[in-house]
């Protein structure tokens, strides 16, 4: 039994979508804890939201299930699929959301899902089709006993191992980016819409009002002001593009 | 013991309220899991929300038991209710709440809540009285067991079967209507503001930026518009009325 | 073990930070409830959020544990705390928040916590120190088990016992106050922006529109509209100061 169910979406807390899919997951995996990590991931953009959930999951130990679905392609042809990336588990769709997460991790494997719920409904493969299997797994059955078949990893060759761009802004308008701090140098500086911006710590450590970037709390670079909106102070939105050079 | 909790509320997500609910489930019912199905249920509209409450109501399993509060007349003079409908238990107000789920139940029955808690609280009955009733029904006592007194069903026969009207906004702009797709004839056509919407299996079905009805995923016509916003397309709130025709 | 973990922050709903804190509670210490009280605490702001705490905490029992992060000062500083206040147990920093429920608690007392965890983000002391403390509390553990060290109780002796201003409005518009009701004079008139405002029992006690005060399910003197939002009418913001006068 997994230690662990956690839910990472753009279905919006707001409405019966994420409270459909969790009362399957807990009827399906009995007392296993389910959290919602994420329920505004970057809306019906499966490559930012990609690079966001592989800076997320690294936190959360091995063995514990991923519910994973921001899938515009619903009802379309793409594949439903399970991962197993550095040992934890990922159901969703074959959109690109796991590529980051599988460029970072020494052992994939990954299955298309063949079993087909007794009702399919054309909308909310998330609650349908998803969620069951992402319960089976947190209650312990493998991939195969959950209805899915080893293929080759889908992969997208043509992504880059980091996304310079904007790719979440947080309630207090700090602008996350898709780059990890780790591969930036010590003193890189970030270039956003003409502006130049130095490294620091943390807020503390800059004077109120000022733009700079810090690596945060989930590793990655992100954008901020010191006691105000980044986003706002900046007029960045989400998706906006960014570059970084050397000093 | 119940197998699970279900809120649905028009409190909001926001503030304490939904959460000094849980609070109550939590300490009253230990180790049943409580999902919040909705906290944006139509608010001060128990008709909308009735219509709504019935179709989400339809994919849990017998021994649910729903802890359902839109209740504009807190503090007033309508009675607290426990409902038996198809098997499923519903603690909330008797202001027509129930209504829908009772027409298309077999079997139902009805207990005027005679408790009252040491404590009630003049504005917040939810957390004072349905909460505690709701949790005494989930960790297995009968409503007689938790206070409560059979009564004949309060039914509302002036009320339809099903609603001609948009019932709910979702984070998208889709407009759920009161009406299940199966009564429709498989042509039917809805009539929105002057509109008149053609049905289609899915979004993927139609061209972008064009308006159309489906049955969605909890079985309710539904107006929608692929890639788009049907609410702003076509300048629809809730309470919206439309009609149907065959062809 | 603690009956149930509470989280009391100005995180938001949004995002992944509440999800990555909830995530460690449920991590180290499985199987205890964690229930959300309030993540829209009045942000950035320990005062008004200390005395809207202090308020909420009363209806849980002895042996809850309290995740209550308000920390502007986060990388700064302040001194991580774990209090004991009236047999509950908090753990959040030293700026205030617990002020008032200890001002109305016959015993107190209060821990440094010196343990540092391997890896301490600079800005997101809420998951990475304040979430295993509490976690570790609510798994049984004491205190000085936990890595705190015993310390006199810091206190604010300037803060009022009561704040005479508006500390949170609800999604409605109701403004609550800091003042419990229980020590206004029965007759008690609350002045707001001009407006005096007479008290009432509930909504349905005042004719439509009409703009009152009265005692709210969580003790406190709340200003509201029956049928409308007492924020706009009146004009009201958090942080509103108000006067009180007997008759």
């Amino acid at each position: 039994m997994a230690a662990m169910i956690v839910t990472f979406t753009d279905f919006g807390l707001e409405g019966p979508y994420l409270g459909q899919v969790k009362a399957v997951l807990h009827r399906l995996a009995p007392g296993v804890p389910v959290v919602d990590l994420m329920a505004d991931a970057p809306a019906f953009d499966p490559r930012a939201s990609a690079y966001l959930l592989a800076a997320l999951a690294e936190e959360f130990p091995a063995g514990t299930v991923f519910f994973a679905v921001v899938d515009p392609g619903v009802g379309g042809s793409r594949t439903p699929l399970v991962a197993s990336i550095g040992g934890r588990l990922f159901a969703g769709p074959d959109n690109g959301l796991f590529e980051p997460a599988m460029r970072r991790a020494a052992d994939v494997a990954c299955w298309a899902i063949d079993w087909r719920p007794a009702r399919l409904s054309a909308s909310f493969h998330g609650r349908d089709l998803f969620a069951p299997v992402a319960a089976a797994l947190a209650a312990g059955k493998t991939p195969e006993q959950a209805g899915c078949r080893a293929i080759a990893p889908p992969r997208r060759p043509d992504w880059p191992d980091d996304l310079a761009a904007v790719i979440y802004i947080d309630r207090y308008g700090n602008a996350w980016t898709g780059l990890r701090a780790s591969i930036l140098p010590a003193g890189a500086v970030l270039t956003v819409r003409g502006r130049r911006l130095a490294r620091a710590r943390t807020f503390s450590d800059v004077p109120a009002g000022e733009a700079f970037w810090y690596e945060n709390s989930s590793g990655l670079a992100e954008v901020a002001v010191n006691g105000g909106s980044a986003a706002a102070l900046l007029g960045i939105e989400a998706g906006q593009e960014l570059a970084w050079c050397d000093r």
